[in-house]
């Protein structure tokens, strides 16, 4: 990690499960990650979209196993550490130990924003294994910047090296962005990382954001390659980085390259900001949400983004789907009243 | 423009010329015309893509004569000020003439960003025939803020309405674009704009940096359908506006509905970053110049980037295309010395 400045992850090959139902294959993901090892990025993370034990028929099943996946990129590392995510409640202890047995150097241990009690476990057992250990707390949108830093203290306290402020709907805004991690920056003694996601067209803004205010773990998925409208793109993001002098030790032809002759190929269709993803950052709700409204809203003639909406500032959270009929019932009944 | 604390310009059906082609048609201008108008977006811009007279076989003919494209326009709109572009030196003062008998309302006036000179001409024109007439420095990343002013200055004075900072190739940081819109704010008496590019994914970040600084005209591309990697895409600036609680009178629901519906149907392939769109704004220099210098790398086996980027440091500008055989050759006796 010497001489870098900003130490990015790569997650097109987690994150970007999702964009490709799960489909990655042992030769996708050796040739992208012989690529990225041979442009020197720090940290590739390789697991279900959804992490470890992600694959199943609520989350969508893994074409190929992700152990042998994980395997095949920790063979085609020469320098990069291969990372894998767990959310407590899918993955599992075992699967932790599994993947930690073929090689992977670093977990990030994901929980609901509020939720980082249920980290505990799984960080304490990624220090025990010596790996490299995140926390990870996902639709950080959802709550003040001050309910953020009790949850991130607590990760901090279970060990975790650094603590990830994860943007999952796209929905913060860069001033949302800057307060949420001044104010972690300034109580937390470990690292701060950002994960952002680009349904506002935000990802590169909320990135830079975050670089200000003192995150120095990033995250970025090449070609956009991520669920949603895609995270910051990995090798825009490195080109801009080095146009402001700021060190990521990554090549920047070499991502350039690899972008466009790997991982392009790879997507099943290119990465935009479709109406679907907008309105999920908009919203600022799960994507798992959009199908379910949609349907609520031919049911009931209304709006699936009204529903949306509605649900984002119910603070609705994944896991809670039967609430999205209760609303547009609710809002089918305000219009008739 | 009751209201409306930004002013949105929708450019898709100028800027976007470039990306289809030239071929936009009557019948697709008067169903995007016609749905801007309804979603009340104040302007629409139509003209060729290098702007009135544009059509020719230096920068692509157009399938339609954008007279015909400009009468369907000004037809379709029932609100909504109808915008055409003029490059001094490939437009005329008949074109003008022609265009606002045909109902145009605006026309911006776009000169390289050290030429503003030879706008006065034109500027004087669109004054006199009664139209709102902006000044539209092109390439702005190319010089100082201080060299930017002076420009901005003669176009205020030649009686521009607004003045806007282009960043054609999508090359300017966010704290580059700060540092011109302020400038430009507490020197000019008129209105300042921007129009991006988001070939470096910085079109929103510089939008609302530029937006922070004082500039309330802003040009969007619905479904990112301009140039390059297209620009500041419309129906999420004005969805992040409404978040902002910063007013555009734009519905964002039409504006969601009319980008998935009509816009992207029209599109030859999504807009993504590309390597070729992410080179041109690593190196600011022309669109233009990405094929000669393939075409020049491959005779003296280097690296298209590497040119590129040295004319980029030379600010080569458009019509200076030749310089980057001398550039190539230079580059490759280097690499032998």
């Amino acid at each position: 990690m010497n001489n870098r400045e900003i130490v990015v992850t790569e997650v097109a090959l987690r994150d970007g499960s999702h964009a490709v139902n799960h489909s990655f294959t042992i030769e996708q993901v050796s040739r992208v990650v012989k690529a990225l090892d041979d442009a020197n990025v720090p940290f590739i993370e390789v697991s279900h979209g959804d992490g470890l034990g992600g694959s199943s028929i609520q989350y969508g099943f893994s074409n190929t196993n992700e152990m042998e996946l994980i395997e095949a990129a920790v063979d085609a590392a020469e320098n990069s550490a291969i990372s894998v995510l767990l959310l407590p409640g899918i993955g599992t202890v075992e699967q932790l130990k599994e993947a930690h047995k073929l090689g992977a150097k670093m977990v990030r241990v994901a929980t609901h924003v509020t939720e980082a009690d249920v980290s505990k476990q799984h960080i304490s057992l990624g220090k025990e294994l010596g790996m490299e250990t995140v926390g990870f707390l996902m639709m950080s949108h959802m709550v003040p910047a001050e309910k953020l830093l009790e949850q991130a203290l607590l990760m901090e306290s279970y060990g975790a090296d650094t603590v990830y402020v994860v943007d999952s709907a796209g929905a913060l805004l860069p001033h949302e962005v800057k307060e949420r991690i001044k104010l972690l920056k300034s109580n937390l003694k470990v690292d701060i990382g950002f994960h952002a996601h680009n349904n506002l067209s935000l990802a590169m803004a909320n990135t830079l954001a975050a670089i200000e205010e003192g995150a120095t773990r990033i995250d970025g998925s090449v070609r956009c390659l991520g669920a949603g409208a895609g995270n910051t793109q990995t090798e825009v993001l490195v080109s801009v980085l080095e146009r402001m002098n700021i060190t990521t030790g990554i090549d920047v032809y070499k991502m350039m390259d690899l972008a466009e002759e790997l991982v392009a190929p790879i997507l099943q269709e290119p990465q935009e900001i479709t109406k679907g993803s907008l309105v999920l950052g908009y919203a600022g709700v799960y994507s798992s949400f959009l199908l379910h409204a949609y349907r609520a809203a031919e049911k009931y003639h209304l709006d699936p983004r009204d529903i949306l909406i509605e649900l984002g500032n119910r603070k609705v959270v994944g896991g809670q789907e039967d609430m999205i009929i209760d609303v547009a019932s609710e809002l089918a009944g305000y219009k008739i009243s």
